[in-house]
């Protein structure tokens, strides 16, 4: 994985090496709708997205409304932003949340940065909320910035890890047939209790599916639905593609989903996303060598170790100041935690120990201030003996430090001095 | 949170005093049978417990069958045996597991020390490793320790966090009906697909549950029903509660679980129970003290901050080991991974500070050392002004960096000392 930093390839300059440092999004567009478009015969759709995010978050036994969750400090509804921001031909999003909501989500819009963003007010239940969204896009609002898509995508604000691919294909199989969503194979089997709380029946598993989100639909086939359903199906329904089939009479076409379109909905979610997405992020490899040459082969050595974790390496503050500045013209810290590795060797016959830590030391307060900017600053010192075996088991112990460093980015232990 | 040391409550003795030490189980046993029985009007039946664990784990995407997979280095399974066996009145509990996983499980329940587990051959699917966890049970095998039961539980190996609470119920509900199970509301909305994969209708969410576990059963309904039932049923079937009625002719009560019991299925199920089960065990407190006087202020003023956290205080190593005997005796480093911090107090006008610092290093060979017993120790140097305002910043900061080591539980940072 060699790529130049951020924003540029030309060639290398002096000080810190940027190699393979990319924001975690840049994997997220594999798929483009000019490829994907194009195999199955289509093109491109006006495409917008409503997201319904007026959820009280009761399930979730916090206070807390779960799409205002925080996971690594930042709200859980700005992970579904970016996930389908980063899709390039969703022309418009629209979230519906709550009037006392209002200023949270634009403070939110505006901290990291959405774009194609619309707020509408949410109603009291989903579909309501949903409603508001499609009465916005439609082409009879007066005073409104947005147009009519041909295909509307309705997705939840609760899941964050929607990938291109099962957008393009909701929206394409939407374009055939009117209506789509995505499906998976259920979990428990599903009952039906009589009125005693016993049990009337079960259903096969093998012949039911959980409906999933995202969903699609040409956007007059939704719109009319909407329009025309009853006052019960606003309060009490749960189902678009229910509206579709009852009220336009299209049955929609289901697409087999991925384990990640998974609905964050109970405090065990919000643990198994805060996991998944630190394991994400730590899949992204970034050294930064400085020239001092005796230390090259150790640092070598060491990034082979870490292999498929994110380590910034360097070894004067000045470097690492440079550094610091180039993730700041990136934008990933303000998305992300970063940690950020200052790697010192240390040779105790060159230099007393004592010494050498006292002036490491000043890290502490360097790490509090670039604390501020959302990057975790530590520094790692590593015992440099000269046999070669001795020198193996420190960068081991170096890599493994390191390793735990990324893996929790616990903002607790930022500006301390760990010593491999 | 007061008590004493696990398995005594003797008068205070000389040395580390041991403060809210308690195994993670303790509180576990909140509702027993006597209580619960006497108010349902019921006399306590013979339970046993049957657990299918021959599957293959093969939607977890992982090598490793799910039940096996380790949190916190110790596998699935086992927690769900604890949560089994620390309810005294199940007196058997029957696993199922494949013969290549035989020896596997033999290896668990003794490392583990799980007590009143019998081993049974699964069978190639969930119906057929029940049946045989029920043939062990039932009188008419010939040189088996097991007697039969006259309610029997059946539960899934990767569950690991069912309670007393809904096991006490679905018993009691099956000695009352002859069948019950624990069921939850759906999450999403359940489709049946047309053959061309398009809707052909979606069910009334709030008219269906999804069948979770427990499920318990008069042992002679279930073994009957397994008795008769198809080849089909055996191989296709994926819900007891379904058998009982079909072929006993018995309709199950449903009882409401807690979110709780949920199945651990994907990698991100992995995830959030290695998140619960961290935060659980973060919330027993442990403080111990020595006797210097003047730090003794100081450590007060620690634990006030901690509140909720597992925290261990000591000043030099001797009663470091002391306290590491207590935990040993406990058992409660073999079922987790136990954090413990020697923390020190520095008074940079008394030690110069390479001088402690070179002393206190001593800290990364005992670490090592303990880490073969599961207990991850770190050192933390408390900076001890005279001037009480930077005295409690010091502390204040000592108390997130004792919160980081709790929360984060990682090996690869045992043996450091860290500085606030």
């Amino acid at each position: 994985m060699e790529s130049g930093p951020p924003g540029g390839s030309g060639p290398a300059e002096p000080g810190p090496r940027l190699r393979g440092l990319r924001g975690a999004d840049a994997t997220a567009s594999a798929s483009s709708w000019s490829r994907f478009g194009a195999e199955a015969g289509c093109r491109a759709p006006a495409v917008a997205a409503v997201l319904p995010a007026g959820g009280s978050g009761e399930r979730m036994g916090v206070p807390t409304p779960k799409q205002f969750c925080p996971i690594l400090e930042r709200p859980l509804i700005s992970y579904t932003l970016q996930a389908l921001e980063r899709v390039s031909w969703i022309r418009d999003i629209v979230v519906a949340v709550t009037g006392e909501n209002m200023e949270t989500m634009k403070g939110i819009i505006q901290r990291y940065r959405h774009k194609r963003i619309s707020l509408v007010e949410a109603g009291v239940t989903r579909h309501r909320s949903i409603f508001n969204g499609l009465k916005a896009l439609a082409e009879d609002q007066p005073n409104c910035r947005l147009s009519k898509p041909e295909v509307v995508i309705i997705h939840d604000a609760v899941r964050p890890f929607v990938e291109e691919d099962v957008l393009l294909r909701v929206v394409t199989a939407a374009q055939e047939h009117g209506a789509s969503g995505a499906i998976r194979p259920l979990v428990s089997t599903v009952i039906s209790p009589s009125a005693d709380s016993c049990l009337d029946h079960s259903l096969e598993r093998a012949k039911h599916r959980a409906s999933e989100m995202p969903q699609a639909f040409l956007f007059d086939v939704i719109y009319e639905a909407y329009q025309q359903c009853s006052d019960y199906d606003l309060e009490f329904g749960t189902e678009c593609l229910h509206l579709a089939l009852k009220y336009s009479h299209i049955k929609a076409k289901l697409v087999e989903g991925s384990p990640d379109l998974w609905k964050v909905t109970y405090k065990r979610d919000l643990y198994a996303a805060e996991s998944i997405i630190k394991e994400r992020i730590s899949q992204q490899v970034c050294v930064v060598m400085d020239t001092k040459e005796n230390e090259e082969h150790v640092g070598r050595c060491l990034e082979e170790m870490l292999k498929t974790e994110l380590n910034v390496m360097t070894s004067d503050f000045e470097e690492t100041q440079r550094l610091l500045n180039m993730l700041e013209e990136s934008n990933l810290s303000i998305l992300y935690p970063v940690v950020v590795i200052s790697v010192h060797f240390l040779d105790y016959e060159s230099v007393p120990f004592g010494q050498k830590m006292e002036k490491v030391m000043q890290i502490r307060e360097f790490a509090k201030e670039v604390k501020k900017r959302n990057i975790l600053l530590s520094g790692l010192l590593i015992y440099f003996p000269q046999e070669e075996q001795k020198l193996q088991e420190s960068l081991r112990q170096g890599a493994t430090i390191i390793a735990a460093l990324i893996k929790d980015r616990n903002s607790g232990l930022i500006g301390q001095l760990l010593v491999a």
